[in-house]
């Protein structure tokens, strides 16, 4: 059973392993640094299908096939979310799955959120394994937050690029491998940030928040993990992160890291400040994280997904914008 | 620690009661037959806001208060949801809180999906205790879904009236009173259905479908339950689900009730079908079960929420509804 370690942290006692993942990503993701990593690309935007949140649904529901052909055994749950107004995609890539689904609203931090509650449903003992799926597309995300893609609106400077990729993770009490150490699910935390073109700016505060909540639980710093990644704040989040940290005299250095600032090259990729979506720390996860841990380039890592929960209309009702960040602690019980 | 009985259904080994509970309604609401019940009655559509989103908002918050006044102590953390795109009204009304949250989106099975999942955190042991929100506005749905009220659009006779209301349920392990003792997760089951002004219909299919497999689960059948409550599957998914249940030989006589069917008088408050939305079970469950349950009215009840998990744009590009419902056992442990 899990333990509250302190504040805001729950420590897992029962061994629960990211036993198995996939992810899949679309063409400007093959394109950028990780692309070796990810289990399938696909250059085509509409995935086969005849509209774009079809095609977000297909790859979900392709990612998640992917990861269950991987996996020992069906899992008994699984827990997933996106960003679509009702977060349709993943209900609808998951229903002919015959598999028990727990819907979730996380935002960006979805791929968080449904790690850090599979892993403490499988820590509790009722259930042997279960799923989390999250994933966004690029082309559904443009019109349902901002403009038509026809439209060829210009794009801000702080602007990031939703990610068109998915990512599963199959989580069981049983194998080895990287195990969920810890969980810290994450306060909302309202900087009072109106500008719907600048995410990082919204979601920082909440990174920092949840990371300097998990270290006091934990006992632990920057210096305890060989990696702490937040989820999609992107380049002005990233540095935003970076500024707050300092003044808390805290140094990540070269150990912070950011999987919005990682998935694509920002230099020639044309995405401003970096990547953003649901599936952006899903696919970081899925083709980077763990296939590195794997191969023993990080021993520990904290992987901690950020959200901004408005919608197209709280911003036009003038509310300002609160950003979530849950974070879970993965480690390598390798060989 | 929960263990798993068999199929989809987890036993609470740990007690797990509901402790305390509230519950907020509108207008129509409080000229209804569970009136009484609410622990407030706003007559003011707006909740005193300038939107009806903000007054969502203000509702949940305001319902949440009232329900962590009445707790011995704040929750570990909430678990939410609504209706509203990026399901925003219970992420701004938990925002100031300062608690961790967990979003949901399970439709209008919310109430059923944060409550089994709460007493699952709580069943655990990483959490002492947890609190499970949701709630709808009739104003904001039919904007958001059919058509704004300025409108004037004429309803259909199997439509159903989304409830104005929200309730809040505190959730620990200690404590006496009404204990949760299973939870059964539901699959997404899609019947086909493409109208989406007959959720009933659409919903239907995934009660039958939860509530046998809990059966099948946990040996019981209807005559172990003083009463069966579906979420919100109104006059025609309710008579829909009888005739499902009688063609599988099981007889629910007067056991089988349905939220949608009780909070209003479906004589007399033309709302057609009944009532729907998340805040249809969460205020039944928190105006009317929990009070009855305390009262010794009930012993034992299944609480089974029905989720319809489209959204406007799925069923504008033709695709069917799928639906879903989340069950959970409440057993009476009082003096």
């Amino acid at each position: 059973m899990a333990e509250r370690v302190r504040g805001q942290t729950l420590r897992l006692t029962a061994p629960v392993y990211a036993a198995c993942w996939a992810s899949e990503g679309g063409s400007k993701e093959g394109d950028g640094p990780l692309s070796k990593g990810f289990d399938r690309i696909s250059r085509d935007s509409y995935f086969g299908c005849d509209s774009w949140e079809k095609a977000e649904t297909e790859m979900l529901r392709g990612c998640l096939q992917l990861c269950l052909e991987k996996a020992p055994s069906p899992p008994d749950c699984i827990l997933g979310g996106d960003l679509l107004n009702q977060c349709v995609s993943s209900a609808f890539s998951v229903k002919d799955t015959g598999l028990p689904y727990l819907g979730l609203y996380g935002a960006c931090s979805t791929m968080a959120e449904g790690l850090g509650l599979a892993a403490l449903l499988v820590d509790g003992g009722g259930v042997s394994s279960a799923c989390a799926l999250t994933g966004s597309h690029f082309c559904t995300a443009e019109r349902q937050y901002r403009f038509p893609l026809e439209y060829g609106g210009q794009r801000t400077p702080t602007a990031q690029w939703t990610v068109t990729g998915a990512g599963a993770v199959f989580l069981s009490g049983a194998g080895k491998g990287v195990r969920i150490t810890h969980v810290t699910p994450g306060r909302i935390v309202d900087a009072g940030i109106t500008d719907a073109c600048n995410m990082g700016a919204a979601m920082a505060p909440a990174a920092f928040d949840t990371i300097l909540a998990h270290f006091r639980d934990t006992g632990r710093d920057f210096a305890d993990y060989d990696a702490v990644f937040t989820g999609d704040l992107g380049a002005i989040g990233h540095d935003i992160l970076q500024d707050l940290l300092q003044r808390e005299g805290l140094s990540p250095g070269l150990r912070y890291l950011d999987c919005g600032v990682l998935i694509y090259d920002l230099k020639t990729q044309d995405v401003h400040a970096g990547g953003s979506g649901c599936g952006c720390s899903a696919a970081v996860l899925c083709a980077h994280i763990l296939p590195a841990m794997t191969r023993g380039i990080w021993k520990r890592v904290l992987f901690a997904g950020t959200g901004a929960l408005m919608s197209p209309l709280t911003c036009q009702q003038g509310c300002s914008i609160p950003g979530i960040c849950h974070a879970v602690a993965l480690e390598w019980e390798g060989d």
